[in-house]
């Protein structure tokens, strides 16, 4: 049983900005995400590309966000369960919840915050009547770690930026690498699409175009799949079948959760501190709704801030919280490093 | 007459930022301050100190923070009336409001966003009788331009940073400086105060502590300054007597303006838009309250936003505005700049 003061679900900008706000209260934190990186949309949808909304920020890379809030909270030590979906929440009689994921690994804090964003990120499976037996066992839909794939016979199917990057970088892992997409357009950054282009040519990637994946083979893990290119159909050795067709988000079991839903997203007390309709559950960025709401990635930092001196005052009901500017008190990390300003002298002139 | 969408009162960065949400949405602002410089308390009170809150800063000086906002904001050109405090508030026939300023600069606008911080900076006034004869007259509180000490003869009084620093400052401009304190101690960065020591040694900057300024004198214009220093009093001849004892933020005017006022601050409804009771007039950042506010750069960010959002259905009631990502759609900005993210290729590989 992992236990800790704030239990993330969502480990997006907004679940981030959440550890900092809570560390700066002396609370700690832990992050469930069903991805296997933290970073939420911005990680998984459009890392490389700029947002320029953020405060003070005239232009980011989403993925440079994610990293500088990463970077942020790191003497906070957040928790991270990562590449599981939060599925179950059950309240104790001492008033803390234990949430519990679709692998069985348990959570308890006394205080929830639901950062789900727009829900848990699932991939879109292609429709092969078999393919759930194999999954992790030889098919994957995301990339968690691309030793697995070393020296193997690798198929990647997907005409975007995933399927694209992912065949550049494995060409340099793997044995052999397959991409097939049903068309022969690409749809991606120029340069990945001119860099598969070329590794093309140089016979380091075999393009299988326009084709399709119509069949799974294998005893007891994937051996080869079927394509089905014009008019022929052929066999294609394979160890591993990586369909990249994209994640979508879906809400999810969070729905089932006995909280008040509106437009597929969580209903808070805007008014006071983002609490949903069940008391020391909290719902924080993309994932909550109320009269104006924005889905925004500012607008998810200030809702974390909100939520998190509401959660200090139910899990401390007699300590009082002050307020202290980080640049007058400085940042203690639990980590035991400190950052502060440097202090004014006192001095006389002789 | 002035004339703009949006008119903020307060140049500090919840006011600042206001201008690239309300720029999103194509409206235009104009701001006002009493300061010479924008950037609220960040510019005035701690532009060398380090914030450590800003989301995806792990750290940033606050003058840097209002350096990004200026270049953030900068496409969407801001007009600014500059060291002129806003004194008074009439609404018009056509639901516009004409606030004017204490040097009689008038604006007009249809909405009026407060983002008056801790309120206007006024600077706090030794006590000399007639001091008020030589304001603008060879006595000033804060400094807007250097260029108008060059070869002059100025004293300055103080014993903290602005006084430190400007004396560093001015031993370069002025034909001579000195610098007179109550006490031999100052209390500032150490860098300062160690420079202060060294130009004084250099005969640069001409210290007088522990010493007082008791009167000053003059027919048109300040022509000398008396000083009171331990049993003995002396005159000492000056161009300019610049008494930078800090500024002390005073909500003021504002206060009459028949806004709902709490515990110094605007009430608010920060369950919809950040609007005070008078529709069509809003409060932003620090000087603003609601039940769970908190004084933080972050949250000005926030309700700056949302706020923008309010100002366009009242500008536009017939309009119907549809949020889009900054990433998707980029920036254009009013002088015809526009940024965008790289687009994807839809590119066939042969
Ligand atoms: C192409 C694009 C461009 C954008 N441009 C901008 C922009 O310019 N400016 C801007 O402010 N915003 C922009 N956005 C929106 C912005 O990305 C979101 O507002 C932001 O990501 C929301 O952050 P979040 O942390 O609330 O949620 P998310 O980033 O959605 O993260 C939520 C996380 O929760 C996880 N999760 C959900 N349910 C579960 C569960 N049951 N178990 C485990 N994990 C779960 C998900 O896997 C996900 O990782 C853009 C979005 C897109 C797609
Ligand atoms: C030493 C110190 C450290 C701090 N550290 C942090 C920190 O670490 N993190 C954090 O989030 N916050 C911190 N703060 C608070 C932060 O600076 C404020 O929250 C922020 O400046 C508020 O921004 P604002 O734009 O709302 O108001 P302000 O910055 O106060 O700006 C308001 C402006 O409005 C002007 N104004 C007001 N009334 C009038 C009028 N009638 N006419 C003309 N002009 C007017 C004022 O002159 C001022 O320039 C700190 C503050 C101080 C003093």
């Amino acid at each position: 049983m992992i236990k800790t003061d704030i239990l993330i679900i969502g480990a997006g900008p907004t679940g981030l900005f959440a550890v900092f706000e809570a560390g700066l209260l002396k609370l700690k934190c832990h992050l469930i995400d069903a991805l296997p990186q933290p970073g939420g949309q911005c990680a998984e949808i459009y890392p490389k590309k700029p947002i320029y909304d953020i405060p003070a920020y005239p232009e980011v890379l989403a993925g440079d966000l994610v990293n500088n809030l990463m970077k942020q909270i790191e003497a906070f030590e957040p928790g991270f369960t990562l590449g599981e979906r939060a599925e179950t929440i059950e309240k104790q009689d001492d008033g803390s919840f234990i949430v519990t994921t679709n692998k069985g690994t348990k959570h308890q804090a006394p205080v929830v915050a639901i950062a789900g964003g727009l829900g848990s990120f699932e991939p879109r499976k292609p429709q092969l009547g078999n393919i759930g037996d194999f999954e992790d066992k030889g098919v994957e839909y995301i990339i968690r770690d691309p030793e697995l794939y070393r020296d193997m016979k690798v198929a990647i199917a997907g005409g975007g930026d995933s399927a694209l990057d992912w065949a550049i970088f494995l060409a340099d892992v793997a044995k052999e690498v397959s991409l097939i997409h049903r068309r022969n357009e690409f749809r991606g950054a120029l340069d990945s699409v001119e860099k598969v282009e070329q590794l093309t040519k140089l016979g380091k990637i075999r393009l299988i175009t326009p084709a399709e994946v119509t069949g799974l083979k294998g005893k007891d893990s994937l051996e080869s799949i079927e394509i089905k290119k014009a008019d022929e159909t052929f066999d294609l050795q394979v160890d591993h079948f990586i369909p990249l067709f994209g994640l979508s988000p879906k809400l999810g079991p969070i729905a089932n959760w006995g909280l008040e839903i509106e437009k597929n997203a969580i209903k808070v007390n805007n008014a006071l501190d983002y609490q949903t309709n069940i008391p020391g559950i909290y719902a924080i960025g993309d994932v909550n709704t109320y009269p104006g709401k924005l889905k925004l990635i500012l607008c998810g930092f200030h809702e974390a801030t909100l939520m998190c001196q509401s959660a200090y005052q139910r899990i401390f009901p007699d300590k009082k919280y002050i307020l202290k500017y980080t640049t007058v008190s400085g940042v203690d990390g639990f980590d035991g490093s400190r950052k502060e300003a440097e202090k004014a002298v006192v001095k006389s002139i002789s």
